[in-house]
């Protein structure tokens, strides 16, 4: 497929893996109204592709993302109500976004080097799995200006313990990629040369495991995370028995007893 | 007690501990229906009974447990819904089970050894302590063969962040003892020839405080965990007045408060 | 202001920093009737004083608070009903208190060396942030005489991950410091002698945000937190889009694009 290099999102797709790449490296890839827009257009085209198994999210250049475009956001103070229709809009958008890769299908690993800071940190946060540089930085910087990360913090405050997040919250210094693995909020630093390597590893192995599991596996993760204990087991034990009556899941079970290769799975 | 040490589950007491050992080494101590049936009545058998204050939970031989037993899963695809009521009333019964873990008025501790996978790796999860021999490994691996672990991922989501559950669950593999005590999923890491010891010497401890305190702390424990911050205080306000009650807490603050020994309890 | 210095609770403010002593040094700072009804008159001062913009909570002398008065509580066995109505008001005030430190304006950062035990580790992990000294020691000890810590529990599993939380709560063992920060119970640990410095430090820097976005954010926090995913956005980005309209915002966010130096706040 021939793509737009200069658009705000590209999006790539090879063996399985599609890799979206925020493009406004000049503007440290702020969710600016066209970013959110694109990506969004990104993820419900990612959303129906069967042939997509996991998704990369990655920065163009030397960072992964800086939050909202707040040069865009002051512009609109000259509204009649001051921008605050705007903002709600804004927000809601964002925030729409957000949810749609906690509910795609495929699971999204971001991929963080350079830094990671408000919404740009949340992205960090929402996506289903994280890798980072180790000279990769994390901040909920937004408080440092007036602008407390409230929506920024509906994600990290689901990843990492309450002091570690009312911390970044309410100092909203940068953390190290180490501090960040350590607290929670990414699974893994390597090297900045490696990083492309290591976040090529973790979604090959993902998109070569039965997406029909991967699929019911991510969905019911999310749902069953908000119920109590005894409705959550009622609900994934009818996934789990959903789950067994796949084909692929059949020939999966059978090859392991018969100590067999797992065969190549053949649905979607 | 006499015992049938053919039995798939073992059941010994000493000393206030109860030792319940899976008692099928060949088949990596698998949760058959079989050994579920003899767990949950095992559960049952000392849900009830006063002297037991405290219960190890172990496997026979090499492994602690390896999940459910696909072989016996996939003889009832023969059924003529393929075996859909069977899959479904088999991970209810699974479920039903480790909720009773929960629920039991004793505490549970998993003393793990070798693989613990799949619903192996949810039994250390719902117990209310573990500790592992440093050679023990821990996966959620029921997605490298298109079984996604959705009833395991509810123990698990629940004692891990969210992004180490995660990736456990998508990608399948074998996870160190280090890094199952670095993630929160088990309290202490030992050498294998120290690991029965570990665990005696921490049954020994928690047999050795009030029953009437244990009881009625691991009840609130589970119950105030799904409450909001308002409602737990609430409930857990009356639950330590009603503590406050008990002829034995009278005793051990006065003991205490005396400078004097602990006292015997008298109350089961 | 002149300041009675035998006051169960020392309440001193500088440069917009609160700091709240705990001042029964000879009783371990426990938290007796007088304590609790001294601290929550404090807290309810602080909450309407725009003067304050962040708390710190210490102990005078070599401990931090060894939980309730127990000398004070036993005498009231004497009670026509054993004191079981003492002890759910008892009980039903420090929880009150414990909520209002929640609900206060200001982010509070819990100072701690010594002994924090019981209401005592309670009031920590109640706290928004804590830094401890090295030596400070964390234990929710009531078990070992017979009273579960049920309410410090609820405090306590908010902030530590269930196996953690259990351990703790089942064998009442004194943990270090550097064990509850890894755990997540605190944020950093220091040497003794430079404790006070470093707490100074974050308050000094919390004190220098803008206050209407340090209010706005700590009362979302807790509130986003008791929330599903999708009630939690729509919350925060209503949070978020209030918050823009804030004066000291638009003149941070200007200052920020201008790159200028951020501006001194002027709304309370």
């Amino acid at each position: 497929m021939m793509q737009n290099t200069d658009a705000p999102v590209l999006l790539e797709r090879a063996d399985g893996i599609a890799t979206l790449t925020l493009n406004r490296p000049k503007a440290l890839n702020a969710l600016s109204e066209e970013m959110l827009e694109c990506l969004q257009a990104a993820l419900d085209q990612l959303s129906g592709d069967r042939s997509v198994k996991v998704v990369i999210l990655r920065g163009q250049g030397a960072h992964f993302c800086a939050g909202h475009n707040l040069k865009e956001m002051s512009a609109q103070r000259q509204d009649v109500d001051g921008g605050q229709s705007y903002f709600n809009t804004l927000f809601a958008t964002c925030s729409k976004m957000m949810l749609c890769i906690t509910q795609l299908p495929q699971p999204v690993i971001a991929e963080v080097k350079g830094i990671a800071t408000a919404a740009g940190c949340q992205l960090v946060a929402t996506c289903d799995l994280a890798i980072a540089s180790d000279t990769a930085t994390f901040a909920t910087s937004g408080v440092n200006i007036g602008l407390f990360c409230s929506t920024p913090m509906v994600a990290l405050s689901r990843n990492v313990a309450r002091k570690q997040a009312m911390e970044m919250l309410l100092l909203g210094e940068f953390q190290t990629a180490a501090h960040a693995e350590r607290i929670g909020l990414i699974n893994r630093v390597v090297p900045e040369d490696m990083l492309s390597q290591a976040t090529q590893d973790m979604a090959r192995k993902i998109a070569s495991k039965a997406p029909v599991a991967i699929k019911i596996g991510k969905e019911a993760f999310y749902k069953q995370a908000e119920m109590d204990l005894a409705s959550a087991y009622a609900y994934t034990g009818e996934v789990m028995a959903q789950n067994m009556m796949a084909r692929d899941t059949e020939r999966g079970i059978e090859a392991f007893l018969q100590k067999a290769p797992i065969p190549a799975w053949q649905e979607d």
